[in-house]
């Protein structure tokens, strides 16, 4: 690893009267700009008298946390000059949009990315008219606003993006703002744990801030409604050193307060210099930092903190009432504009705003400059500093097939030499994260150059478990932990994995939809530099739940991820070792995706050697002439189709059957890697045209097809194109228990033996032959399930889960020409 | 509300040695069968030397966290028998399922319920050799095992669920085992503040047993590995008294081992006794219980306790090799196999058994009797308990409507006024669940009868907002916390509702999954009584994201639960609020489903009386005669559908600009309430045959489906109907931002004009006049969005959200006869 920069030093210089006015001018020109944004599409400076048609029509957006996060981002802003922080800003309670475009406007970032919003009255008026607006920005703190990696929708994950977004930045902090609502969420509520997962030296720095704002929408907030030594305890259970501030409930001088919270960041930010220069001074040594106990902020404000004290004579600052738009009805009445007249006065714009409508200078000297304004965080925009990993060329990985199922290979544990180096070759970029199953995935290669990082207590043997102060693995039995730092991690420019069950990764559905939507929104705006995919490897799947059973079996992350946008999601489902290795591959050069990719970790048959695999791979689905017995030139009877590498053994003992049974049938194979190649191609970026369907599948001969998952998926993916209703899908049908892998896939009329009775059911002109196959597959049913009821394992004729040794495959080299060299793009 | 039952007085009597020694042989009884049902198909007694052939060929399970289990379910018995308390037991590391079956088994319930499975040799052997047996039973705490409400698959919900089942039980107590592991998931993390919501008097007390196993799959624990005053600190924190123990780790007497813990568990139930007493004076006095630190017990005990300490000179227990099964070569080497047999002796089987191999009466008494077994506590059974709901009648709450469309309601504001009076007749078993969204939701007449119950500080204006120490609506910011506590209330017998955002419920995903399951196996199991609904009403939907925009905007939830077995899910998408009403109150009286209600909150126009309101829930969809302009007895030239209320909407208004513009165009309009009736009626029990389906769709014309969600989802449901790609679906397309309303649905080309185009294009034969209409409705959209973008807000020609006004729309009767007479089934 390169040599980690050094924290800066400390410089505890209590700030002066008028640092602390300037900072306070600072703090009244967002909180103007921020309530300018809600109400105002015209006369921004107020200088004409405020007018209804001044005001918007439609009020939308959210003032209740904007205040606070604007007062956080003014002190983070004295602190980062004083001490020359490189620093960025997650704004959990991610309602207060406003605040944060109005801090980067203030910063002058804004303009540079949207110079239509200039410096000066105009800009001003577009500032404010296009939040919320028919053809503007969002409400929240979104992928437009600069300096952001988190988007303000759902809540619960500051800490965890935050502190992924830290991971290998060991001279940056992150002031991370959580609101007191998500302090409630389950997944916020874990992520205080980050903490025993970061090394203090060659990690950077989270300061998490409990904005303690006492209301949600309509509720006041747990952790502001217990006693403070309570939430001390719980903050120190947590394992941090909790500071109090509480500020804005009297009338105390705004000089006063602001002084209070700087002495309280000041000691902050003092105690986390103290920590890494002892980390600093540890590494040196060679000594092993015991986990310091970092310091965090709880920040007590009234919600809707300077807003109006009441409305219509109900309290207003400090209730839930402030949480969206206090004033609803400032176009509509002459009491709500006047109320609004007085609020937007009362911060005083014509102090704050020079002729031109510019921020004065002497206020806009108090934020920093270049980089290190936190607006302009070059890791807020991750793709400009992503580099692409060093990757080794995974065809020196794959195995020998010399016929297609005559070898056996576990496919993670082929994939895991291969991750091994991947790690090795890039110790700063990229890391593997799970919540316990790197191992269980049979990815433990990794370990021979790597370990778990881990900083909590250390037992003696516990070096022997690859657990250690640094490493490239992350384990935490939290999928929404793991799946938010690798969030943090991928948006400031840096590359991961996410291994895991396939059943419990729909833990993190939602959270994945809006790392969705931020990519494709990332899409449409011109200055955020495309990141990282995230990719997931789901290996403990639906079929191989030996020791879990129906608890353990859903396959349905792939259908909640095709209801994203097609051009942000990818599914793959590799058949065997080789085509993983290509896949994956494939998965980690790419960019601004989310790939699905879906594999076992059980010795399997490899179809398919490294050449094959790659043609394979790069076409995404393919006929497998060597597995079929059709005749060049002519249309076969049937396809057997399949996807998903249980499915795929299936269908490749289905094929022998048939070719032994029914030596006249022409079958075609065809498996399918690429799961949105069965799309039309007006629908996904890698669907197939019609007349490509035709080729592959036939014009109209029945497709059996044998299919990973939820099998109605296949339909969904294929309707457009014609004549689909000849397509039969086999797959999971939630049925299931623990129970023999061959038993399960009887359950789901997925196994070769039901196959072959979807083909006899289906193919016409079969003649006597077709009763008699079919009685003999349904006694093959009876027996499978009578031997395994009786002895508890697999009948040895399916129990090795192969097509049939080596032997038995046909030993013609697969008929899949190479059609583009090897490319793997 | 009924009388409170009184706690039991606490009865603190130090046990004897010899009540000591029987806790411990029944202990050990528990760790014997535990282990056999892992490893045994024969000789359960071991009165034969063992024998390769009596070890099952795949031995899967969990013996890690069993012995801990099985320990802590020992000593409840104790004290369920000494307090007289009534108690059921959470398994939270469900894993340990053989623990949970052993401890069933040796009460007795596992024979009452599954007759085969005898206190005899006989029986042992079954209840050996079935457990994770093809044909058998899983390895998780599941349905199948009496006593559970918790299956042991996915992790994290055993706090939320012990805490729901407890709600309104005030005279019992749920056990409830926290598994270090799950303790680092999310879910878990924030439930622990569920006592911020519990009332002392009228709830049931939980008591949280942290396990501190130490290891998880391949990991240690965080909660294992942080100083022990830590620990105390989060546990306070979280607002518990904690009290710690620790054994095994070290050649203790057993039975003073036993004594320690049974000195912990008293001091934790007197100090619950205490409280409970206290919480009763203070209801007698008319006083508000100070919320109190209720106990909670950290259990340590060592990973796989009283298993092989090595196994090929691997440290085993005590580690991460216990998690599942330690001897994994039991059958296959000599050596495992000895090691198995002295494992399976040392808990000397012959002093525990008697010669019929029965458990000996004396051990078998020291756990308790009857209904006081937490296996046969009927609550865990909840179906046996549950009552229906009192139920007003909803007929008596629908709105009038003199013309379809002619009246304007907000629909969850008038169902509001219905469940104000369920809930007033149902004060003890009905709860309505949400984040925090009751009357953001509009439901806000219910708190004419009930507050929000809250437990944490309260201040002066709490009261007018509705909190107080008692009542029926749960709001916490976590939907995982929502969920949980919902399930636990609806599987111990009672009755509830879930309010949430649409986009957000996707983060229950997993956990309504294993709900799902769970209904599907209990479907299945005939000892379990059916339960109540799981009842999702998702009011702020997608196209209503006004403050929020694109990131709350997901209406993908549908598609999640259609996956799950057709017999457990149903999908409603009432149009308006009458037949909203209709639907509730369906699904609050259904058993054994998942319902997915989804209605919007804003005003929308009524399109149905009453009763035609009742006869098309009834249908579940049905033909809108009055809306298109059929002629009877012809077949019509196209059919607008619809589904959901803004799609609806557009719908109509599409309708009447055909009507318009092209009379002569015979035009049928078609709404869908219940979406599985568009599967085929093989697929699904409410599915409509193709006859029935062609009948209202007709058989070979175009269809223009305008639907709420992902317009796919259609496709997938119909795709097994006959020439179903004459469907053309227009639907959320994830195309979204903070916009006008209209503007919404054309970004998704969902809007009337887009669907009067898609008529347009597929209806033959329109003549000159569609060149023209086509331009016209291009014009219309340009028009449109051109307004909003320069107002803000909807052009006035929409922006009502109407159909049109009531005079617009045909007087004439609804011509949809009342098929079923009212019924509401």
């Amino acid at each position: 690893m390169s040599t980690v920069p050094s924290w800066p030093d400390a410089a505890p210089k209590a700030p002066s009267d008028s640092e602390l006015e300037s900072i306070h001018a600072w703090w009244r020109a967002a909180n103007y700009l921020s309530v300018g944004q809600i109400y105002l599409m015209a006369n921004p400076l107020l200088r004409d008298p405020l007018q209804r048609e001044h005001v918007k029509p439609r009020l939308l957006g959210h003032w209740g946390t904007t205040p606070g996060l604007t007062f956080l981002y003014a002190h983070a802003n004295r602190a980062i000059r004083q001490r020359g922080l490189k620093a960025m800003y997650i704004t959990g309670p991610g309602h207060g949009g406003p605040g944060l475009v109005a801090a980067s406007y203030l910063e002058g970032t804004y303009s540079e990315v949207y110079p239509a919003v200039g410096q000066d009255v105009d800009g001003l008026r577009r500032l404010f008219t296009q939040f919320s607006f028919p053809g503007g920005i969002p409400s929240h703190v979104a992928p437009e606003t600069p300096g952001s990696i988190h988007e303000g929708g759902e809540l619960g994950y500051a800490l965890s993006h935050a502190y992924g977004a830290m991971m290998d930045r060991p001279d940056e902090i992150a002031f991370t703002v959580v609101g007191d609502g998500e302090a409630e969420t389950g997944p916020l509520a874990t992520s205080w744990h980050s903490n025993k997962f970061i090394n203090p030296h060659t990690d950077g720095v989270v300061l998490p801030i409990l904005h303690l704002n006492g209301y949600k929408i309509a509720n006041p907030t747990v952790l502001a409604r217990i006693p403070e030594d309570e939430l001390a305890d719980l903050m120190r259970g947590y394992g941090h050193t909790p500071l109090f501030f509480t500020g804005g409930f009297d009338d105390e001088d705004p000089v006063q307060t602001h002084r209070r919270f700087a002495e309280v960041l000041d000691e902050a930010l003092d105690q986390i210099a103290t920590i890494k220069k002892q980390a600093a001074k540890d590494a040196k040594a060679d000594r092993t930092t015991e986990r310091p106990a970092w310091p965090m902020i709880v920040f007590r404000s009234p919600k809707g903190w300077t807003g109006p004290k009441e409305i219509d004579g109900q309290k207003t600052e400090g209730s839930w009432r402030s949480h969206q738009v206090p004033l609803a009805s400032a176009r509509d009445t002459d009491e709500h504009l006047a109320d609004l007249d007085r609020w937007l006065r009362s911060y005083e714009p014509e102090e704050l705003f020079d002729e031109d409508g510019a921020l004065r200078a002497e206020i806009a000297a108090t934020a920093p400059e270049g980089e290190l304004r936190m607006s302009a965080n070059p890791a807020t925009n991750g793709g400009v500093l992503r580099k692409d990993l060093r990757l080794p060329d995974f065809r020196d990985y794959t195995v020998d097939v010399q016929a297609p199922g005559g070898t056996i290979a576990e496919p993670t544990r082929v994939l895991g030499t291969w991750l091994r180096d991947v790690t090795a070759q890039n110790m700063d970029t990229f890391r593997i994260f799970g919540p316990d199953e790197t191992a269980s995935n049979r990815l433990q290669a990794v370990y021979d150059v790597t370990d778990k990082q881990w900083n909590a207590q250390f037992e003696d043997h516990d070096h022997a478990e690859h657990l250690a102060p640094t490493g490239r693995v992350m384990e935490m039995l939290s999928e929404h932990q793991c799946q938010g730092w690798l969030e943090g991690y991928l948006l400031t420019g840096r590359h991961g994995l996410f291994s895991s069950y396939e059943a419990f990764i729909h833990i993190v559905d939602s959270m994945v939809n809006q790392h969705a939507k931020w990519l494709k929104i990332t899409n449409e705006i011109e200055w955020r530099a495309p990141i990282s995919s995230l990719t997931y490897l789901l290996s403990s799947h639906v079929w191989r739940q030996d020791h879990n059973g129906f608890s353990h079996q859903d396959p349905g992350f792939i259908d909640h991820m095709v209801n994203k946008k097609a051009e942000v999601v990818r599914v793959y489902l590799p058949p065997d070792a080789n085509t993983l290795l290509s896949t994956m591959d494939h998965c980690l050069r790419s960019k601004q995706y989310v790939n699905v990719v879906v594999a076992g970790k059980q010795p399997n048959p490899v179809w398919l050697n490294r050449e094959d695999a790659i043609t394979h791979c790069t076409r995404g689905l393919g006929i497998w002439e060597w597995a079929g017995t059709e005749v060049a030139g002519q249309e076969p009877d049937v396809v057997l189709a399949c996807a998903g590498d249980i499915p795929t053994i299936e269908t490749m003992a289905a094929a022998k059957i048939l070719r032994e049974k029914l030596p006249d049938l022409k079958v075609r194979v065809v498996n399918v890697v690429d799961l949105m190649r069965l799309q039309d191609d007006t629908e996904h970026p890698h669907g197939l045209s019609q007349r490509a369907f035709d080729g592959i599948f036939g014009e109209d001969i029945p497709v059996v097809f044998a299919y990973h998952g939820y099998p109605w998926l296949i339909h969904r993916l294929a309707y457009r194109h014609d004549r689909h209703s000849r397509i039969h899908v086999r797959g999971y049908k939630e049925e299931g228990t623990t129970t023999t892998p061959f038993d399960m896939l009887m359950r789901n009329d997925t196994d070769r033996y039901h196959l072959v009775m979807d083909v006899i059911d289906r193919v016409e002109g079969l003649g006597t032959a077709q009763a008699m196959l079919r009685q003999e597959m349904e006694d093959a049913r009876v027996r499978a399930r009578a031997y395994a009821y009786t002895h508890g394992t697999d009948i040895p004729e399916v129990a090795d889960w192969q097509w049939g040794d080596g032997g038995d495959a046909p030993t013609a080299a697969p008929g899949v020409a190479a059609e583009t060299g090897g490319d793997n793009e």
